[in-house]
């Protein structure tokens, strides 16, 4: 079988906004460094695919995140149609002044619910990168220009184990103040299950945040990811991250850990009769054409299944 | 972090039965042929770990399947609990003769949904399989033994694609009217999608079948197993099917296809404070153990993240 069949379910959502995170969490946390031609390629195949919203790239210092290193280049190959959100990962400011100079429409920054990943990741407490962000985003809004604000070790954390909801629900909400219009929650370890992931949601909307503003990000480490992205359709989030092909974590490295794949949540929801957008044969191919750039099999099951 | 942290969920049962299929659905399909006494001490780790349900082996020709020929080896071998639901394979009226004298306490039949897949994997038609078990079944309850049926491709085949759930309804409600006691149902293809799940499992309810009757057997070819197994007990299901470490699918081989991973079940389960019996980390050193044996990492994540 080559698509789902379709059963539609009661209360199920018309649409689901897929936000294609692969170009860059996915290719950033690859072994393999991919060249920028592939990398634009990679990404004019995505949105041929029917992709609407895309993670380009990171405008980070090249000498510090080697495999970003060619956003600007990236940039001056690519001619992405104006219905295309297109997004780019902005640190910082300087990073911000690279990324308008690109011409980028929308920009995204990342902070952490926890200080121990703050300090591990950012290299600062969370209060100093949410000062940092500040000037960012002004500078981004002033220019027209969106923000997206990730938060990551949302349902859990490697070094202080439980994350308080209260915590999560902090941060986000202080980068939704500061002018961001949406809010990725990231289970960054892969560790959540469906009761924790509806209470989070819960306890944004209790204070005050939108169910339309916020997006989930889940990754397979503990093979949640699926699951847990259809408890937070159920309980009303209609945009979720993933990454083609599964990119980002590959499954012959011990340290597997890649973003929820989007071919299998298009198998999900498209079996579902939930609409996406995106051809999923279109963008399997794509997978398996980057798979073999990176010299590996994609960890998407659904890739793995139809392209035996 | 070694577990999931509990949050309960509203209309989450309060324990779920899981149904390990590992020693036999997944060992049949696995390319490395283990010996008996690997086989032995696997069964009572599992018992040793909590399960309480368990598939011991399969009573077929040794000869047309080889991995299965040492069901009696193993008997003689195996001393279980009386609480634990003990099962073995019994194909015809020679298999279920064999397990009587192993002093077995449960059997299981399977059917097809699909002419193709019976004619190819059962060697004869739906009618003439279900004529086949009615001795089994009568066999087997006269010795107070209760007989499990599982009808494979319930979502999908690979053959005749769609499969009618009329189609499924009728092989399932046959073998109850056999004398069977409980009936798995199988996405032998891993096809499903929550909206079909719920669907075929409301046409058994119309059928007269009771929700404590199903359990549910997915495999995650197309990395739907977890979503559907949530699926399916959200709409009452409490049994479910799974294999230990996902045994029955290599994830370094092509035909990656193997039955959903019990640990990655029980972290979604034990996430919600659904109890299941089980010790996850015993389950885990489990599959650790037997996949040195097997000579591969198990395909299950959360034994992939808990062993690294």
């Amino acid at each position: 079988m080559r698509t789902p069949e379709t059963w539609s379910v009661r209360d199920a959502p018309e649409e689901i906004t897929v936000y294609e995170v692969g170009a860059r969490d996915g290719l950033q946390n690859e072994q393999t460094v991919v060249p920028v031609e592939v990398k634009a390629e990679f990404i004019e195949r995505l949105v041929d695919a029917g992709a609407r919203a895309v993670e380009l790239t990171s405008f980070v210092r090249g000498d510090l995140v080697p495999r970003m290193g060619d956003a600007e280049q990236l940039m001056a190959r690519l001619s992405l149609p104006a219905d295309v959100r297109s997004v780019a990962l902005t640190p910082n400011l300087r990073g911000v002044q690279r990324a308008l100079e690109c011409g980028i429409r929308e920009v995204a920054i990342f902070a952490s619910a926890t200080e121990t990943f703050s300090q591990r990741n950012l290299n600062c407490s969370i209060d100093e990168s949410l000062a940092r962000f500040e000037p960012v985003v002004a500078l981004a809004r002033a220019n027209g220009v969106a923000v997206r604000a990730y938060v990551s070790m949302c349902w859990g954390d490697p070094w202080e184990g439980v994350v308080p909801l209260e915590a999560v629900v902090r941060v986000g909400c202080r980068m939704m103040d500061l002018g961001a219009s949406e809010l990725s929650l990231g289970d960054t370890i892969g560790v959540a299950t469906p009761g924790h992931v509806v209470a989070l949601l819960d306890a944004f909307g209790a204070a005050g945040v939108a169910r339309d503003r916020l997006a989930v990000h889940f990754h397979d480490t503990y093979g949640q990811a699926l699951a847990n992205a259809a408890a937070a359709i159920g309980a009303g989030v209609r945009i979720v991250d993933t990454s083609a092909g599964g990119l980002g974590g590959c499954p012959f490295a011990k340290s597997a850990s890649g973003n929820l794949a989007t071919e299998d949540l298009l198998w999900h929801l498209h079996g579902q009769g939930v609409r996406t957008g995106i051809d999923l044969a279109a963008l399997v191919e794509t997978s398996e054409w980057l798979a073999a750039h990176l010299g590996r099999p994609s960890p998407s099951r659904v890739v793995q299944a139809l392209t035996r």
